[in-house]
This record gives C-alpha cells, structure tokens and sequence, in this order.
C-alpha cells in the first residue's frame, strides 16, 4: 500500500486550498488503494477572501489547518509532523492557498519565498528520490525551490498555459512544458508530476478530475506502486 | 440538457455541506453534460466548528451562503431566488449543514422545523413531479416534509443503517429502507432518489463517490435524462 501525505493549504480556491482539486486527489488515491494523511501548516491565512464577492474580509481571519481539516474531515496534521521517511510520495493540491500560503507566489511572482516546512519537505523528498505530484499553481513552488535563481538545477513543469505564469517560472529557473487540461508533465529526472488543473479556469469539473488522475496515477506509478496503463 | 439545482448548507462536514459528498454530486453531474446552479440560505450557520477540535468555535459567526460560495468557487445564489420552472431537479448533498441548517433535525431529531425556502422548494418540485436527489443526512429533511406527522403522505428514504436515523424517520411517518453505502434508494412515487454517502462514517471516499454516481444516476433517468444502465 503505497504512503501518500497530502499537503493542504486552506479550504477555498481564493484563499486556500482548490476544493475540487484537493477532493478529486483524495478520490483518485483512495481508488488506488492508497493510505492517505493530509498536513497543513499551522499558521495564519496570508488573508481571507469571501467567495460570494470574491473580495478579501477585512478584519477576519483564520488558520491554514484549521480551515485545511475541513476538507480532511478533521483526520489531519501539522506540516511540521511530515516526516519523509513515512510516505513514499507527496501530492500538493492547489488552489490560491498554494500560492498565498504555503509560498508568496501570488504576491511576490519570481521573487517569492517559500514557508519553511514546505521548501523542507519538497527538499527532502526530493533527496529520497520519492515522487513529488502538484497541480494548478502549486507546481510555482517547485520551479522556485529546484529552479536554478535559488541555486538549484531547475525542474520541469506545468501550470496548463498561461504565458504569465509560464514566464515567471523560467524566470525561476525552471521550465514550463505547455499541457491540456486532461493531462499530466513528467519531470523524470526530477520525479515531479503536474498538471494544469484550474489553471484552465473555466474547464469543467470532470476534466480537472481526469488530469488530476493523469497526475496521481504516473506519481504512484513512479513511487513504484501505479497501475501500467 | 438537463438543468440541476444543487442546494448547499455551508462548506465542511461537521456545521456545513460534506466537501466530498458536494464535489461528488458535481462531478458526477458534470461527467453526464448537466447545467449545474448552486443555491445556498443566506442565513448564519448555526454554529461554527473548528474541525481540527471537533468543537464548536464560540464567539465565530459564518453566514451559509458565503461559505457554500468557497465548493462553489462563487458561483452561487441565493436560495430564495430558485425557481422551479428554470430546472429539471434540485439536489442536496449532506453534511450536519444540512441537519443544523436547512432544518434542526441534529438538535430537535423528529420534531424539527424545516427552513421555511428549503421546504418551499422541496414542495414545489414534488408537485411538479420533478425527481430530488439526497444523500447522507439530506433524506430526513424530505422525511419530515413530506412525512404523515406534518400531513403528508409519507415518503421512503434511506441514510444507510443508522437504527436511531431510521427511527426518527420512521417517527417523522416515513419509510427508511436499509442500503449500503454504493447504493441508492428509489421511491418512485415520489420521484425520491436518497443515498447514505457518508452516514457509513468510515466508508472510502471512493464508495461514497460510487453511491453519489447512483443517486445522480437515478435522478437523471426520473427527470428523462440519464443513461438507461
């Protein structure tokens, strides 16, 4: 049975975790019969936007795991209990949170830094040589950790194809490799898997899921424990 | 093209709409070509929980229509402003929001009151011999509608095997029908499909995922849209 932390960010796409993306993971996995724990950082929210106006709540906020365990059904824990040794691969769904929380991606572009934990354990398992699987935005956190401007050697992957955000990863050193909703990039040499998720915003819910099985079923499959399809 | 009305009572399991349970409903409706709408009360919930305690958060207020907006990524309305005449079927995810919000079944058991625009819309679909699609704890709210202790004529649904569910549903002068958790119950002369989701507490999400498909499945075919399988 293959070990699958899944590392959540909130529990909403304008300040958290992309609902569907982080359910259609948990689904995708426990199709493959994998055993699943969720992690979230136990900090503050960068902000909290209410969706109905899609505009931020002044004076409001919340915590990242608090909010993350929504989504987890409560059966969740702190990023800093993560420990490398007990997975055999780490998915990052995503959604904003992905880029206001876990990195300032969607503040600071190229220049973005990374929480502490989150470059930590894509560090390590990145040194494990265990599989790495992101989608939507997320992918930004791994082209900033491995891209070459932080002293890496770069990493290959996609956020679909928006030329902005494609641009800003080779800024940090990093390759973008265009891809359709439905489907997955593989970095081999890196053991990075993405996809574009809602990246293409207006997909439908069902396309999203189907890259989002393209993504877990090569990253259980590099993890040793996928399907051959 | 079949038009769905999915009616949402917040976003996480223990005060709103169970996340997994909603995404699976829009998934499965996407993955048949529906046009979805989402609905929600603009009421307060009543009462937060912090779901990593599993306690309730005193002194936090959220308002139901806000938080559904978070599954719905904004694309929501008011549940006052759903019209019969624009769909073909209306469907309700479960979640204790659906017990603590729509009704007060969690508090009152069979003696609850229902929302006064979730019981308008029940009884307007009913009569317009429209399907409905529950799941989870969703079904005791058309238990209590339409059962014979608030002058109907009973319905039958099911939430799983739950024994004290089913006797409350019972009490309220309706029909529990036990089934398991990929299953789903069909009252044909109410044109009621109900499946128990996540009633089975530690069912997989992908056999949740499994039932879901059957209600929506079920709905579909009542409203002459679904595949004949």
């Amino acid at each position: 049975m293959t070990r699958v932390a899944v590392v959540l960010s909130g529990c909403g796409v304008f300040d958290g975790s992309e609902i569907h993306e982080a359910v259609s993971v948990l689904l995708h996995l426990s199709h493959h019969g994998a055993a699943v724990q969720c992690f979230a950082p136990d900090i503050d929210q960068a902000h909290v936007v209410n969706h109905l106006k899609g505009q931020p709540a002044e004076g409001e906020s919340r915590n990242v795991l608090v909010e993350a365990a929504r989504i987890a059904r409560g059966n969740i824990k702190p990023l800093a209990e993560l420990k490398t040794d007990d997975f055999d691969t780490v998915v990052f769904p995503g959604g904003f949170g992905a880029a206001k929380n876990l990195c300032t991606f969607a503040f600071d572009g190229p220049e973005c830094t990374v929480h502490a934990e989150v470059e930590r354990v894509l560090k390590a398992f990145h040194e494990a040589e265990k599989p790495i699987g992101m989608c939507c935005i997320a992918p930004a956190i791994a082209a900033r950790v491995f891209g070459t401007k932080a002293g890496g050697s770069g990493c290959t992957v996609t956020i679909g194809s928006d030329a902005d955000t494609a641009k800003a990863i080779e800024t940090m050193g990093s390759t973008h490799s265009d891809q359709p909703v439905t489907d997955a990039c593989v970095d081999i040499a890196n053991r990075l898997v993405t996809a574009p998720a809602y990246m293409f915003g207006d997909a439908p819910i069902h396309e999203v899921h189907e890259g989002i099985g393209q993504m877990i079923e090569r990253t259980l499959e590099l993890a040793g424990a996928g399907s051959t399809a």
